[in-house]
């Protein structure tokens, strides 16, 4: 009998997938530790896809830019900053400060050192000057950017998953004061269905209004993107519509450098802010296609099957190569060829041949569904005979022989294919 | 006459480039006065372009893998620390503490806090057992990544352009002791090849040894990648040979655990790191592939011509997408089509449709050229009647129609063909 029970054992599933997850190298283990964002190649891959899709959906629309701030802020509140230890200890050490001297020379320390982001937003605020012009003052518009925030302990109180460094992906809409709440409405409902479109169950991803005590300075309605993790809801994305009181704050007294064209009226636009948390996006969407089965063995045993069902699109690794029986210099050869075929045409691919403990059949699919991987390929003595390759499906199990020339194509077109889904 | 001499006036073209950086959305103008990399959407997508590059010029072996590591680092000598005033704040304001007794919590403090990693190389090595395990053993595998890294103070004194956050891209290189030199030959001839591969004057990139007083610890050997600025040589890139030392000291006491297959025997690995600074590399980019031509206007007026001859593959910007005269709804449709048509091939494409304020052609040329836009396609009453476009091109200049249904290939051949030049 096994002991896990899909329907409400979700904490030993939780860390039955924080193991996996450690094994199939998308976590360092050392981060469960540390609790910091380590990632191995395949959660590298992984986010990596995420960002990149997420960046492309907010980038659909014509005015909306890239952009790279500091981490370093200039909002003298934020407390967590960078520091020199040396020049501190240096002042700890001379003998002649009095207690009020020491404290004096640190707090001159601290006011010079600088602060790091919390959050992208006041970037994107400072480069609006410049993107007016770039956009010839036409509304609306918006600045992108994904990058690396700290978050203070106190952020941090109620959230699971990576602490303190963070990856957020933020866009900032610039738009008419006019049309400011149906753009606010617009893109919840776009970031909604973007989480969806890449599920495995897309009904665990919600969304909810925040209450009137969580709203953010100067903001008049937010939105949060939810998901269900076993131990409850946590947001992965948050939409502020902001007006345009943190856009005047930022450029003070300047309202008339502010001002863009609504028809034939000058206005200074409302800002609406999205921002999601990647490294938690991640962890979503790993929980989301994580599936565990039972299965009955050749010897009447049961064992559970472990599979990522990452959508195609995202999963880290799209094909396996493998080796079957054979003169193992000929077909290690074929490998290679089909390596460099894969890699030209950007399919990421797991070069499974390299390996030289050989795992039984079994096994192999064991490991790489854990992994993820949509597709193995095994190169056996019969492509050397007739160019036939054995593929093997993750979602369905089933194993089809196919020609060596139609591999490539067939691959893109399965992914690409699932994009539209 | 021109006031600019292209021979040797070379801190006007600094200070004529520099301008043009900020007037084209490279470098955010702020961004001089703070010293930090904040850069506009040209910069932002021409800096992708190239650590993309980069990736995929290393991970183009079988055996290397993308990792990500925390910019929280584990040694205990840095001194750049990430530190919350408040903390530190409440210890000075505690009346009844002694100087002491303040000085030792503030020790105290420090050490619990988590200093800011100068270099991707310590978390690499970190990860190495676990990596181990991914390849079974086998030699040789490398692990890469592209992260922020802080650099102090000292570390800048003779450098330019970017102070105290460097986007770092880096390769670990792990080989048999066997053939470390080898491979350390091997790299760092890829690495200038891949530098010359995307440059204008290819003969600015150079390779030096690093002589022995600048050796890193644990180091035997060192190269370095140079680009000849204006103002000096400095370093994109440095290729270390580090023996085993390094690896030796991370995991200290655990050499079986460390060791790898070499044909018959097991061997503790050499390890070779290549490195380089991203925002130095996107500068010497720049400075490359800026060109200041003098030319005479129609009214016999000598002006100078400028043009970011940026690689087809880098450059930021591959077309933009203008209208010339007739209907403007209509026209306005076709470059609403083609420009998803674009982004959909992956093709970057300016809007310049969307600009309501018409520059006259020339100066729309000059605006791309400084952007460094590979082509520009005007969309005009001859598209609506008989599908016809004007096409520019950047390096040549010259304008020649095209029928609207081969446009999109044509642009995707030239950019696929130049990669190979």
């Amino acid at each position: 009998m096994s002991r896990y029970n899909t329907s409400d054992d979700s904490c030993d599933k939780t860390s039955l997938l924080m193991q996996l997850c450690a094994d199939r190298y998308y976590i360092s283990p050392e981060a469960f530790h540390t609790r910091t964002c380590t990632y191995g190649p395949l959660g590298t891959e992984l986010k990596k896809n995420i960002i990149e899709q997420w960046t492309s959906a907010v980038r659909s629309r014509a005015y909306v830019f890239g952009i790279t701030t500091s981490v370093q802020s200039r909002m003298c509140e934020e407390s967590v900053r960078i520091v020199n230890v040396g020049d501190l200890q240096e002042i700890l050490h001379q003998e002649s400060l009095s207690k009020k001297e020491a404290s004096q020379k640190i707090q001159t320390l601290m006011k010079a050192s600088v602060s790091v982001r919390t959050s992208l937003l006041q970037g994107a605020l400072q480069q609006y000057i410049q993107a007016l012009e770039l956009v010839n003052r036409t509304l609306p518009f918006g600045l992108a950017e994904t990058g690396l925030c700290h978050h203070s302990d106190s952020q941090l109180r109620h959230s699971s998953g990576c602490s303190f460094e963070v990856t957020e992906s933020s866009l900032v809409w610039f738009c008419s004061p006019r049309t400011s709440s149906q753009w606010m409405d617009y893109w919840a409902h776009q970031r909604l269905q973007w989480w969806r479109k890449f599920a495995l169950g897309p009904s665990d991803f919600d969304m909810c209004n925040v209450v009137d005590e969580e709203l953010k300075e100067g903001a008049s309605h937010g939105v949060k993107v939810l998901y269900k993790f076993p131990w409850g809801l946590e947001t992965l994305e948050t939409l502020w519509s902001l007006g345009d009181t943190l856009l005047l704050k930022t450029h003070q007294g300047t309202c008339t450098k502010l001002q863009c064209r609504d028809g034939r009226k000058s206005v200074v636009p409302h800002v609406i802010s999205v921002s999601a948390n990647m490294d938690r996006g991640m962890l979503a969407y790993l929980f989301n296609s994580f599936q565990l089965m039972k299965k009955t063995d050749n010897k009447q045993k049961l064992n559970q099957r472990m599979v990522l069902k990452l959508h195609p699109t995202l999963t880290p690794v799209k094909v396996a190569l493998d080796m079957g029986r054979g003169s193992s210099s000929e077909l290690r050869q074929v490998c290679e060829g089909l390596f460099q075929e894969f890699l030209e045409a950007g399919i990421s691919t797991w070069p499974g041949y390299l390996d030289t403990m050989s795992l039984s059949l079994e096994n192999l699919h064991t490991k790489y569904d854990e992994m993820g991987v949509l597709f193995t390929v095994m190169v056996s003595e019969s492509t050397l005979k007739g160019g036939l390759l054995l593929v093997r499906n993750r979602d369905t199990t089933i194993r089809e022989t196919m020609h060596i020339s139609e591999i490539k194509f067939f691959l893109l077109k399965y992914i690409s294919a699932s994009e539209n889904f």
